[in-house]
């Protein structure tokens, strides 16, 4: 609220010094929260800067990466850029592709599978990127996943990275969700390899008390993005930036105007702290493992996928070889759940399966609302299945 | 700060249905106060969306541009796309085509005169257009812009969309500014023409009472933009959006997640009401024309530019013919002006002329506070006249 009010206009430093140099306070604290290396940090080469979302973030990575490209190859060369990502890429990156004039045919979804639990496999990306190479295109930027929107699934950071470096291809982990659990210490292993990579980008308006929209990004060469982004109209000419002594943030975003959003994560880690914080993350953890004991507990359940931060991905499954009348089913229990408005959940389809996703995250949420939750799921599926079976023996 | 509190993530209906018909509603409203065509308005076939600033609202405009004619020529010519502004279109114009992959050597600044007040020429932007249409380019996009960022000049708009309508080009108004002074019909004039364009986007945080971020873009065909920007994930998927009748933001824009601005607007419309609102926009160009006046009466200035809004553009010249000497005249009493802490002015550099820019639009500033900044203006002039006639005699 506070941010709001302030109505600053943090387009350069000279605008508003305190709106910038919060800013780069509060992304070297959160960086050092992350144990990101230091080449992410201010305090070092590197940087960063409160976007409004992911789609931002990494549409303006894209662009320094295609610009560096393009200074290569040529700008005419644009339609020989290729870009890679899973089948569980977030939607908006190829929406972001997109918009960065890369041609829709070169925007490559590595399909994934359940065996790998739906992560980016490096061998299959190694291979399209070799195939495309063998093609004479030219392999530009890679998005890894901490924390799939469909099934909160970790790609392997560190053997993409391998894989990419090889090519000279930027490398964007997008850790918009997953990304929060990794300032308790059980979970930063799904950063392992963030050393290698050119830029991470995580929201903590997702699930670290922030609210939308804040969408925090980190590079490691500040000026590819200062150079892709930059504009220099005169009434915005000023001693403080010709002397470059300064960050001027609208050089590092889409836009000009920038409202004061460090101020809310300066809030946040002021006054909650990052014992506080990683007890916010480890509660709801704890709050989605127990529900997911619930599930496994009731053999008419499943969990599709394993359970990696505060969403379970379950289905109802009792016992039917029709998977088309177990796919029905579901969707009939999720209407139903839903048409209760005591529960809202929502659904995905991975590799095939449709399945339920129970996400635990609001602020408010209780032990008290998980077992709410899961006695409402049963009363749902007792009804349902009494339904089929009336409904069978009718038949 | 409701806004902020209620963190609605209203990236299709579905998700908050409140979110987005709140939104449909109140850009109908300004749309009315704007005496737009209905053509820009849901109750007939166009629409309006909150984007957060320009940028955003160019953009997303430019990509709809953009495909549908990539859709006749085909990918591979995205290097023959040609857009078009004045060199007083704002810089972010250009950083917008950059990232919407336009070919940086394909960017056409028009250049712009004193004489018609730096605003874009119609003949010129024909002459232009029929130059590249000569070498095979594809014209595609023209920005014409109502209340320029240096000199607030107004461009043109029916004459440019004239030009613009006999080679397809997606003709777009960028009103930031000025365009909230056209809900007084005495202002309205400027908008003429608004009826053979493809979209406009206004931010009422410049200058409506709003915050920042609360940029409004209307366009007459949203179809063109939701090809363009829709993605359609398995777990966003539902009833509502598959029947079409809803409208989802989410394909309106750059990223997923969106908050609930309408609720800013709705409460400055409800409170303030249409006739405050003009009141408000008359009372800053009242003053302005006051601070005008002083000009005026002074002849140690001039007006460099006619006013149009509540922006004077001016500067000290005793008459002295050495126009370098003039500048840096301008630039010393610039930095005298603000060092006081007194006042806040900024300077521009237009057709070679370097002037201060004297802009009423804070919500608090009163008469008493132009006259105050009139008479720190004339203290710093006679101080620094002084030293410089020291200067001289001791030469």
């Amino acid at each position: 609220m506070l941010c709001t009010a302030f109505n600053a206009v943090g387009f350069n430093w000279l605008a508003s010094p305190a709106v910038t140099e919060l800013e780069m306070v509060v992304m070297d604290w959160f960086a050092q929260m992350l144990k990101l290396p230091k080449s992410f940090m201010f305090s070092d080469t590197g940087g960063g800067v409160i976007q409004g979302t992911t789609s931002e973030a990494i549409l303006c990575t894209l662009i320094a990466a295609r610009d560096r490209a393009l200074e290569c190859i040529g700008v005419d060369n644009i339609g020989k850029l290729v870009v890679y990502g899973s089948d569980q890429t977030h939607s908006t990156y190829t929406k972001a592709c997109k918009l960065a004039g890369i041609v829709p045919s070169n925007i490559r979804s590595v399909p994934t599978k359940i065996d790998n639990f739906f992560t980016l496999s490096p061998e299959l990306l190694k291979k399209t990127i070799e195939a495309d190479v063998a093609d004479g295109l030219v392999p530009l930027y890679v998005c890894a996943t901490v924390g799939t929107t469909s099934t909160t699934a970790v790609d392997p950071v560190e053997a993409i990275a391998s894989v990419a470096k090889d090519y000279g291809i930027w490398v964007h982990v997008d850790a918009a969700y997953g990304g929060s659990a990794c300032i308790c210490p059980e979970f930063r292993h799904y950063l392992n390899g963030v050393e290698q990579i050119d830029s991470l980008s995580l929201s903590p308006h997702k699930w670290l008390l922030s609210y939308l929209d804040c969408c925090c990004l980190w590079v490691k060469n500040p000026g590819l993005l200062v150079k892709a982004l930059s504009t220099n109209p005169e009434y915005l000419k000023n001693k403080a930036s010709e002397s470059q002594s300064v960050v001027d943030y609208k050089d590092w975003q889409v836009g000009t105007g920038r409202r004061f959003k460090a101020l809310r994560l300066w809030l946040i880690f002021r006054s909650y702290g990052v014992a506080n914080l990683q007890s916010h993350i480890r509660s709801d953890v704890r709050m989605a493992k127990m529900f997911e004991g619930f599930i496994k507990l009731d053999p008419r359940f499943e969990i599709v996928v394993p359970r990696r931060f505060s969403l379970v991905c379950f289905r109802l499954n009792p016992g039917w070889s029709d998977l088309q009348k177990v796919e029905r089913l579901n969707r009939k229990l999720l209407e139903w759940l839903n048409s209760t408005g005591r529960v809202y959940m929502t659904h995905t389809i991975v590799g095939g399966v449709y399945m339920l996703r129970f996400a635990v995250g609001a602020t408010l949420t209780e032990e008290r609302h998980v077992i709410a939750a899961w006695k409402l799921i049963r009363e749902g599926t007792d009804l349902l299945l009494k339904e089929e079976n009336v409904f069978c023996c009718e038949r």
